[in-house]
């Protein structure tokens, strides 16, 4: 009986829906944290080889930085929503 | 008798098949992203290296970017098939 | 006793081969396709830079490619041997 | 009966945690592996090309294996909690 | 009861370890085998590009091999821990 209870806690929507914000975040901040990582690597390269760019390459850099950062917000929202709301 | 019915619901086919879909645009949709940016990141390093190529370029851009979309779109249309049929 | 029925179907060994045959193509597939990708990638930049060459090129891409489709028809095997064979 | 007190035991929160705690560390262990990875191959390329630079290359490289290195560590605490602490 | 019976089976210990076994090569061997992948690439374009340098090159390719390639084999003994120490 005790295991039927501690299954239902364990399975039930509520439950479940932590595991799946927690799989929401994770996953969601993988992608956005490599590609800011890629798209910086470019952007410091670019500095390096041509230091009279900077202006340009920076302002690129954070409109790129800005797209990325989006899709892990998109991530939290997802994880919260399943935390909260019901 | 609760955690039965709870148990029943969670791992019956219909329900399985959501985390099926859920999976499925998931993961399907990681490949063809990073897919788009690589080859993306390509057409614009070549265009910056020879402007003058940027016709020939963005044809083949293109036409690489709607192989690697369709490969989203089959796992948009399995994720789809997963919740909504049967 | 419904909810011990659906059970016993979807832990039954039969039920859990089939998620382990998805898991074995999809993620068997996963290798051999970013694999392939980066080496017509490298044979593709090589043929660019060096028109001449493109023979011994695209004989090595070939054998590479087949040696990597070989590691993506192991796990096609997997996949089928875990859906087929009891 | 026996079976219950099985799922009792591996369904429990313990369990689960002991799991969550493989995850974390297995998880949290692969970016920065592959980050440690790609910066020291990074500074290593500089030091080839440019060997004069080594000083400032070393300094810069310890200062980003260490937050990618500090990643890792947020990592093991997860794990390290989940695991001892009820 | 079947039901039960079969829960109990799939659930417990020994069941689980050989799920364990299957990630633990199944992951553990995807980081060495990018790994080597990687380096090997760059001492193949090493050499293609500095055919003089080929025993150092090869020299060090061996060392970094070697190190990838225990990754996979403590992969491997946990994989083999997991399924025949009880």
């Amino acid at each position: 009986m005790l295991g039927l209870i501690l299954a239902q806690e364990i399975l039930s929507p509520q439950a479940l829906s932590v595991l799946g914000a927690g799989l929401a975040i994770g996953l969601g901040a993988l992608g956005p944290g490599i590609g800011i990582g890629l798209l910086a690597s470019g952007a410091l390269q670019a500095i390096g080889r041509n230091p009279e760019a900077t202006p340009q390459i920076q302002l690129n850099m954070i409109l790129a930085i800005a797209f990325a950062e989006a899709i892990a917000i998109y991530a939290l929202v997802v994880a919260l929503l399943l935390k909260f709301v019901a």
